[in-house]
């Protein structure tokens, strides 16, 4: 189900200055993330088709998340 | 910079419904969540550093989202 991986979710953890990084945490934070990610693109994907678009594009994620 | 690759973002906006997605689209995406990721993870860091650890645990990283 997951798309994104652990690994690069640690190193930005990791980059906020923590010490040490939980396997949990870098988890919790992924799916969260990912979650966020589904529903912008979402949103994205109905403004492409809206501009009569079949591909979404960086407009679409931009006006996406300033909605 | 970037750590999250651009592959699973990418899959992300078709699972939403995508015909296809601009290079330009997914980049926009990865880089907004990166962001994101890099601001819950720091407070993720603060509350940690709170409760007197050095590891980042799961519940810091909700606490972070939820506030």
């Amino acid at each position: 189900m997951a798309e994104i991986p652990l690994a690069p979710i640690q190193r930005l953890i990791r980059k906020a200055g923590a010490h040490r990084v939980g396997e949990d945490a870098a988890a919790a934070l992924r799916d969260y993330v990912e979650k966020e990610c589904l529903e912008y693109a979402s949103m994205a994907v109905e403004l492409a088709a809206h501009a009569g678009r079949k591909t979404v594009r960086a407009v679409d994620i931009d006006l996406a998340i300033r909605r």
